[in-house]
């Protein structure tokens, strides 16, 4: 339980850091979708470790199989299985951490959940789990632009205090991949890229936001009451690791305007489409989609696993002290941009075809 | 769709704010479990409208009846249904609102999606419809207690601008009721009373966080991966409507800290248990509990519908003013936090029996 | 847990046989279908008690509320709950079940799983359960209409071992309810009812087969694997109070044919579409509908409460005698006929949803 | 969507009979259970082709490699992976399916659903989709026999018009095991296998029906209503490829008795525990378990692959004459008992963890 996600594009994902491999299975593709092993491709080599002198050196190429559910080159709208090998695994870093819980980790609390973990580089908690929602999220995004046009696009926003100036609906993909940190502003994407050399070099970490936009969404995508948007995308991106805050639209902030400061006026626009002035409301109303773009932050907390030293008990709850030796990034920013993209086309494109099913059966 | 919430202890709510009623059928509840009507109706009196001169002064006393699943005061472990019919029902004061959308409220995206709405009061999308999950979760804070001896205590911890300072291990539920603004600090609580008042005289609407703490949470609940402890409680959470932000422990604010300062270390307290020194992490870790108190954060924005004139379009786009005539919170958050304590309560009672089937079979 | 039913199209029936009232909340409905509460009465009276000599005299009306999902006449798009009130309850029959156990009734089970049970009428397993199940079926069989033209009709094909010859590509709704025993063969009908008669006056009960078709179901429907249609209708129709037995197409019988037997043959009609000669395989191949007519038939049991004295045992495990003295069916397959029906409309809604989202979402 | 089985121990297969391979993933699988590879290749050999001269000869040995969720030979509590690859794989065997439609098998409705299809030899629709189903029941056998001993046995009890005389209360896996057709009765089994034997020569093919029976049922397992434990059942077994009917306890033939001859008496054995003198309930009443041995039924039509030509159409419905060429067993009944265990197997634990969650948590 709690490996799958959506409720109608339904992904599963499997593995543990060291051991067979990580994947996905993806039920419910449309069929006749023309993917290649390139497009899932981009998006691991986006998500990878040592891509750049900034993220762990951990070596993999996170190359992918694709075990089932394609057929000369197109979906088959069975279950599309996608794996990938475990290649460069050093269990001996992480000897240590079979009795000693690292601070602020998942050790203690698999621990006392299971009574057993594999301590071999995070197990399941590890953010290679991640590599079977990217995947997903690769085919997810396809069927998002070619339904609808829909893009998906993620950036840094901030590096611990260094906050850039970005505006959402401009934004390019080419912008965002223009530098390692993936900031589309580059001279703050400078300084964060420095902060972020300065703190691995004091072995050391920080966080940071993500920002996410998604554009061309249809109107009326989300559902009332639990499944709306707002709360499929929050669980959604707050699913993944050292994941500590979301918001839609004006977010915390929003909470000091007052009601008539805050509310977004309607407009009728040139093409007779009903539109809002303002977005505060992050392009969700009700729990639904009105057109405008879908805004959204993440916090995501410096990485927990350090090499300075700290203070922790063992297994048996003596006194320790723990400096890490695995490879690990000193800011996990850069790598979870691909990964919130992946978690907000999931959500889009469940919520695509789950208002399809309802909403356009009979009115079409 | 999206009119159920929870794995194993499930509950479906349903009816619009002017019609039959709203309320809630629970299902998964564990049997034999005493409970009087006065346990819910507590909950929902904390919920209701015109509780005080600071709230809507729509007169309702949502008495609730419980239609089935109980028998001889105890829960049968079939479903059990609770229904609050609508008594001080004023359509007309929503006529205008059948043709004319209100700013960043439900009406135009309900009309995008479904091509239909009932305009009486906001229908579904009216804060009504949260009266099936208060009653629900005063169910599950009663399994919560029995159990584990957990309690959740929810609270206004800042209204607009004005934050109150609260020790979240250490307060209590009658520190929270003991004034109309439900913010356990006596003086700030004067503060926010005032400043609401002030916005209701202005026909405008502010908004604020409520915080929520759980404590005596087992260790070990919530699934790694998709069904993080955090991951679902933001969903719940930001599910609320007017809810726009939600963060657990250190939040936003953790992200400007370094790994070393933000980890929370582990020692052995004086009965032999593994705690740890801070609590940043909240009381979850890599999506399992800790033992800690959970500490989560929501931003309420305000209330969309004002007195004050906005511009909007009407059905056809065409532009006009709207001023509401309808009753509505000046500010939503002291009737929120039941609803953030129930939303809490149910994903933690879920979690707890979820815990149990995977964990506590075979090693008992 | 378990009383919740369907993927897309999803209900979760309530109630107790006596109590507050039964009823069904129904999720994903798709909005704008007018519906009328006639449409529901109608297939409700088909279902209720005291409607002839030959069904229990408990006198209920089962007049039917909806309580929400419904604005002038059409539905919202969100939940509706539709409500039936217990009236003509009669706890004092039942008080001696309070103690002592039914033969082949839920009484002894629901104590060993609950250790609680409400002991009036049955409680949750009494065939009263099933009025939320015919409401929501009279929704999905408008749906069904209006969608694609399908039809689903039952009927009583056998009684203990009279049995009628019946086409089922022919027969109508109004051949099976010229008759009270619902067998649209006049003759066999008679037979039946003078059966059903006798036995009533034993104060025994007896059994039999209901056949159920569906027409002008569009090819495509269903889900390889686990949720293949025949599988989805197994579970359907099995979890009807005294169902013992399914088949679709040949069934039983046609394990006695070799393949070359068996197999259906393709065709092109005159229409340019591809049939099969032979239906033997109901109208399902590969678990997905295939256009040809779906033919199932449900077993079930005489009817478990007796008036006829059988041995058994109180809760305290000792022996004793009871003849019931509440009032029951001689045969349910009458009131049978509307429930296979409603189980049959619901999967097939569901399916119609399921497929319409992941195979029509590009295609069209 | 419709690859996922179970609520709580669920799975979800993947693969196709020619491609990458074929495997399953199951999530909620309690820690720390010990399972060694032998365990799974047991239930796996037992599935296989070419096992005996009356199965189909494609040459597999479905040797499994367990990808995740396992560590020093105990489970983790984390999704546990399982893939075979396919290797005998002959996809020019079946370059004239690419066009023409086999009666009665699913080329033609996955033509009609999806619009593209895998014909190289069946694709999703091949049984060696049920490798996952089987590896899963390995390991739900496991438990089911560890935490409540309950055994799990199948065996063919008919075939054609031939039927064993079998007593479920008794049957041992090494009586079934102990020849090639897996009917436990020795003399009816020569008869069996000659008459397989005799079909395979004429390039025919047979079916017939496997009974199952489970031992050692704890009491209280199933859920009423939607999700009872023979309506789960049902589904189960009827999602197996070929399977047409199903059937618990007495079935259709006690739909012949009256009440009063199909009642399950109660008395009180010599331990206190209450007991059924009879068993024509299968040890379900009102959707629970009482206790007593679970016995079903389930009828398999005959194979629809056959060498003898039969007349069809092509994709473009031109008419034309088929004689398959593939590999495909005379009679899938042999193979079909390991199905039919883990399919029955995998619904017993499912429920038990359930139950456990609803029911005992606050009772111990």
């Amino acid at each position: 339980m709690g490996n799958t996600f959506g409720h109608l594009f339904r992904i599963t994902t499997f593995g543990e850091s060291h051991g067979g491999g990580v994947g996905v299975v993806i039920d419910g593709c449309p069929p006749q979708i023309e993917i290649a092993a390139e497009d899932i491709q981009f998006e691991l080599d986006r998500r990878r470790p040592g891509q750049s002198r900034i993220t762990t050196p951990r070596k993999e190429t996170d190359t992918c199989e694709i075990v089932s559910g394609m057929f000369q080159g197109k979906t088959l709208g069975t279950p599309i299985t996608i794996l990938v090998r475990n290649k460069d695994t050093r269990p001996q870093d992480y000897s240590e951490m079979a009795q000693v819980y690292r601070p602020s980790h998942a050790d203690a609390t698999y621990d006392a959940k299971y009574g057993i973990r594999n301590w071999q580089g995070g197990g399941r908690s590890s953010a290679r789990e991640t590599i079977g929602r990217v995947a997903a999220g690769a085919i997810a995004k396809k069927i998002l632009q070619q339904a609808a046009g829909v893009e998906v696009i993620g950036y840094v926003k901030r590096i611990k205090t260094v906050e850039a100036d970005i505006d959402p609906d401009q934004v390019t993909l080419a912008q965002v991949e223009a530098n390692m940190v993936r900031c589309p502003n580059p001279e703050t994407a400078e300084e964060m890229i420095d902060l972020i050399d300065q703190t691995r070099r004091d072995a050391n970490s920080i966080g940071g936001v993500v920002e996410c936009v998604a554009r061309q969404v249809p109107k009326g995508l989300g559902a009332p009451v639990f499944d709306k948007l707002e709360a499929e995308l929050a669980k959604a991106v707050m699913s993944l690791p050292a994941c500590k805050g979301f918001e839609i639209g004006s977010g915390f902030a929003g909470t000091q305007l007052t009601g008539l400061e805050h509310n977004d006026e309607f407009y009728t626009d040139e093409t007779g489409r009903i539109r809002t002035v303002t977005n505060r409301s992050g392009g969700i109303q009700g729990g639904i989609s009105n057109g405008e773009n879908i805004v959204l932050r993440a916090a995501f907390k410096p990485t927990a696993t350090i090499g300075k030293p700290q203070k922790t008990v063992n297994q048996a709850g003596e006194a320790t002290t723990l400096a890490a030796k695995g490879r690990h990034d000193p800011c996990v920013l850069p790598r979870a941009v691909p990964m919130v993209e992946a978690m907000v086309a999931l959500v889009l494109c469940d919520h695509l075809l789950r208002h399809h099913a309802q909403c356009e059966l009979l009115t079409e």
